[in-house]
């Protein structure tokens, strides 16, 4: 579906086009085009590679959707694959933008997300100094929208973490907490599967040989580059607690069963005592004076509390109970 | 075994040649021979390497076979091995394919699969623009269609790791998934093995200097190398998400033993009380003025009943039960 | 809130100068301004900008905070983002330094921190020599300072390590241990965010190709680079050490519970072995000599405590108890 | 001890020369002596030393032996640290082979090993083309002998770890296990030493600047280099297994926990249960009915069991027996 | 304090000469000065840098001392840090040594060791055709001097960790182990401490540029380098197996404690079947006539003795007693 069709010249909009105009618009040197469609169909992405002269194989990427994030030169213009991630009901949902750019055009392709990039066209166009700039700085403003979209993703998940930890300490169910562990470290790896490739792709952006696209941008894209490797260390922090915390929360389970098992034998120890002294005042000898003494079954009985209540408090204050 | 030998000239197929003819059809600069053999002699392959005048190293790897995946250059010809895995009776079995390439001529040699490249070549002979870049070409379509059998073979993985995490989460037996877990790891390694080396391999096939017969395609290179890299990220997750899964599930173990424990004591305590009580009553002591009266046996098995129902109650909140 | 603005000349003060007058001072060649502010507001920022003529997304960086650590250079200016990191009530906070250096100017903006950096200055003016070096030896001291003050915090983190590992080893509770291990290990986590940046960002300011403004002080960043990578290992160890340390204590855990089951056991016998003898003497058969026997009573009784003596022992000495 | 010591020309064997020779031979540019010796004393070595003119730090190092795997450049000539693996009665043995290869000498010194290189010599006899190739051929041959002897140490080590594997999934003893997998870890710990460090040592052998001696057998060094990085992959993932079969064999044994403490526990409830009964039967209530009719005991005696074989059955169904 | 202040001309020793004479002395070009002081006072130091005109980093650093290892150009001279580490009661202890290099000086500080150079000084008199390379040969045998100590250390602690070795698979105490294993660990990061930054550092001696003093003398640092690698690569190994020693010790631990959970049950089982039966005989029920048997007695009493006898060969088959 097209989302918008838009001719550009000197940094200002000219006019709402039709698709089979591009390609009359792009001869004019002067002018630039900016298309955006959603979701599209074979024939759709057809009419687009037909227009804008674009590389096969390129195409075959957009078409077929599901490829890592990469910026790949094709000649003079760039293929560039960039991953939305966005948490939908616990989990970490993946929407693709394909962004071809080319000297004087730049067509965006989405897929799978109602997040469109209206907000970048509207405020890019009112900064005609900088749509000056052409295909690269739309190029950038889309990067730096999507990458924009990672943050509060990442706040989310350690928002999550912190919850988790605080449920560690303070004993709450050790099974939920593994699964719910495991659960965030999967959305982790969602997350930087995004992100990493990005890194080194938006690296050759500003760095080295920069593509002719680029060039007069480079310090925009630094920046892009530089939020990436911001997102990409809190990621690394992130899995790396994940791991202690799945770690401490093993701990924290041998620790439970310590408890049980202190708790096992002070339970066992408070029973045993007085059936042992029963037991002895259970036996049929003949000769045991005590059985006569009349004060004597209420004394037994009193010395079974008071080895009790010795047992106890020695318990109670050894921790066990 | 020869599958196919045939020459083409100009992105067209010739004819079917003999073995014999070959270096006769080599000889002409506008003629391109493609030979498949499958699981070859020593004799066939000999005669391959008079016909093609292959390097002795390279024919000797052909031979012995159990080669890494790689790809070296021989003067202005290329010698690439590829590993091809399928997953057979819960095994994940390893076939090779070794191609030689020189600037008009493709070799591809495959030992132990059935799985041959006769849909690669049907689908190249319908694109004789494609063929017209010559052996590059072809190499290409071989290793894209490696390449792409790598993708279900991880998907089959990573369907029975998700199976696997299931078991680990709803109680399955911890025994069985940790020798299933292990299994697992053992075939992510092996294709990983398959695919690792490659990714190296291939990158010197589009960046920097790139061998003769690959000038003019590094474009599809770069792809079937990114291919590579998309299924050693998903490689990497399934290895990493592995050895967690372990780790939960040894964690599942633990847990598993502070409940039997938790039972243990539960059961003990239940018992214990009575016997405890009974053992009172059972002493012999001449002045217990409870043992005369009539109610107070039913009286004390009341008791006995009502203290392990109390304590029934609480162990059942306290989740113990 | 501006803090100090300051023009020097030939490495001595020259005067305290307004805000405005600052791009005039700018414009002779042989002058420089050093300028500190502190928690700014927008408005300033943007005067700043208007009179340093700073590039906008530096500005903006500066504007939002929450910078990684960073060197960029912007033209001939660099803008440098350093944190600082305080320990305050069992808590790592991060403060933000972002200084502009320019051919002949020095702007440091600081944020939530008390400590500035007044002592910089009045060391730096005290050598006269050293300011004719002009912006980047500037720069050198406020990095250098900002480097300094890692040192106490790594190790106050080594302190509070070595007072844990004591505890892990002489049975200190292992649930507070778990947790302030966690703790610890999340403090360092911010101290290697502040300082790993810094290490690759300070290295291009002596090697290889060096902004225009650090040539002649390269051997000064050197040694900045020196002590920060000094940090950045001290934290390595501090990082592997709290691993083992976490690792350890699950293992004093276990150890723990061997303990434990070891005294269940201990007790458990202790009281059992009586018990089953007292029971012996309580069956009720007709014909057991021994209940006629009148120091037969005694005589059980001595032999039940000669038993529990003996495996009190035996317990004893086989560590048990 | 000399073993060989040969002169060579064009290919071809000229004659067993004598030590004090050597010089004299290698003053004829057509000419390449190739010499080996075995457990050298300082003498010999002295000697060779004087006939090749090596560089002192080479022999110095031949002297000592425990040298690290190495390729070093002296001039115009190569010396070259070799460490042969053999698995001996369990245990991983290293011996040292030092070869000196000059543009026209080669002189192998091998330590503490039976097996020497005289098959090597033989089949480069048999191939004199080869041998036309000069002193780094035969260092390449040498290199080759000493690589095919890894594999079968790597085969060997897997044989065991299958083993190994087999014994933990089918319950053998958990503490052998351990330790037999800690010595597999020592011996691979051991191979790896001799591998690694040729392998970034080779790699200067064809790749980039290559020293004189090695122009023109660069292919054979690749097929060398490759060869150790296999076996480099195969001792990586032998390593990760281990661990793997580490941490799955502590699973095993805190499962084998869970299965003895579930019987401790059936067992006991076994014996619990009737005891408690039996207590209760033993009171001394005056008004106990069931104590006159006669059937009551067999009837309790039946109800014991009854309850005994009811918590047998569930005990079993439930897996704890 | 100074400990040796010595001319050199020509490669031999010329005269022990004042401090003061130094600068006197530098300024003859073929002369070469050599002096050796020992935890020098800041006054010492300062008169160092003006007789031999030092750079005030280099000095500041040597001042404060606790450096990392490292090597640093000043201009024309090197600024070397070298770390020794010495074993003492039980503790790794390390001492520092500075050594500044020029064309025609080396200026060695050493702190916190009682060794110092001596030896080194002795045996490069000896050698005056090796004292001819000037200061750099002078740095390559205090280097050489400094790396030959970290051997004895390694060694020890390989002997220290196999000992620990024997211990844990012969049960020895596993808290003592535990506590031994962490400090071990400690003191491999003390020793790698010091030689890990060194072995980046003397690479740049040998390799790629070098600086002016050490041309001449490569051959000699890449020995050095070499064997700075070999004791990294043992300290590595010894590392990886303290982890694995600790990773297996919990699984002995753990071992540890089924044996006693085992041992537990046994005891009770063998118990608790008497007491069983000894209850049931002690019920009351008025119609019991195995109680009115005269035999009855001895012989439950046998059948006890005979089922525990019978409990105890089954269970010390199964291994658990």
């Amino acid at each position: 579906m097209i989302v918008n069709c838009v001719a550009y010249q000197d940094g200002r909009k000219l006019a709402d086009i039709q698709v089979a105009e591009i390609s009359e618009y792009l001869k004019r040197p002067e002018c630039f085009v900016w298309v955006a469609i959603k979701d599209p169909t074979d024939a759709e992405l057809e009419t687009m590679r037909g227009e804008f002269d674009l590389h096969p194989l390129a195409v075959e990427d957009a078409r077929h959707g599901h490829q890592r994030p990469k910026v790949e030169e094709y000649g003079d213009s760039l293929f560039t694959v960039l991953h939305i991630v966005e948490l939908k009901a616990e989990e970490a949902v993946v929407a693709e933008v394909d962004v071809f750019t080319g000297p004087n055009y730049v067509l965006s392709v989405r897929r799978g997300t109602e997040h469109g990039f209206a907000g970048v066209r509207e405020r890019t166009e009112r900064e005609p100094e900088m749509l000056r700039h052409g295909s690269g700085f739309v190029l950038y403003a889309i990067m730096d929208n999507v990458v924009d979209r990672y943050f509060p993703v990442v706040d989310a998940l350690e928002v999550e973490l912190e919850r988790l930890e605080e449920r560690i300490f303070s004993g709450g169910s050790p099974k939920a907490i593994i699964e719910e562990l495991y659960d965030l470290k999967h959305k982790l790896m969602v997350v930087r599967h995004a992100v990493d490739p990005l890194i080194e792709a938006t690296h050759r952006l500003y760095g080295g040989r920069v593509p002719q696209v680029c060039v007069g941008t480079q310090e925009y894209f630094r920046d892009v580059h530089d939020h990436l490797v911001g997102v990409s260390q809190g990621l690394d922090s992130l899995r790396d607690t994940v791991g202690t915390a799945m770690s401490v929360n093993l701990s924290m389970i041998t620790l439970a069963e310590n408890e049980v098992t202190k708790r096992l034998a002070s339970y066992a120890a408070l029973v045993a005592v007085p059936t042992m002294i029963a037991g002895i005042y259970g036996m049929n000898f003949k000769y045991m004076p005590e059985l006569e003494i009349p004060w004597m079954y209420p004394a037994v009985m009193a010395v079974m509390a008071a080895l009790d209540l010795y047992i106890y408090l020695k318990l109670r204050r050894a921790g066990w109970l």
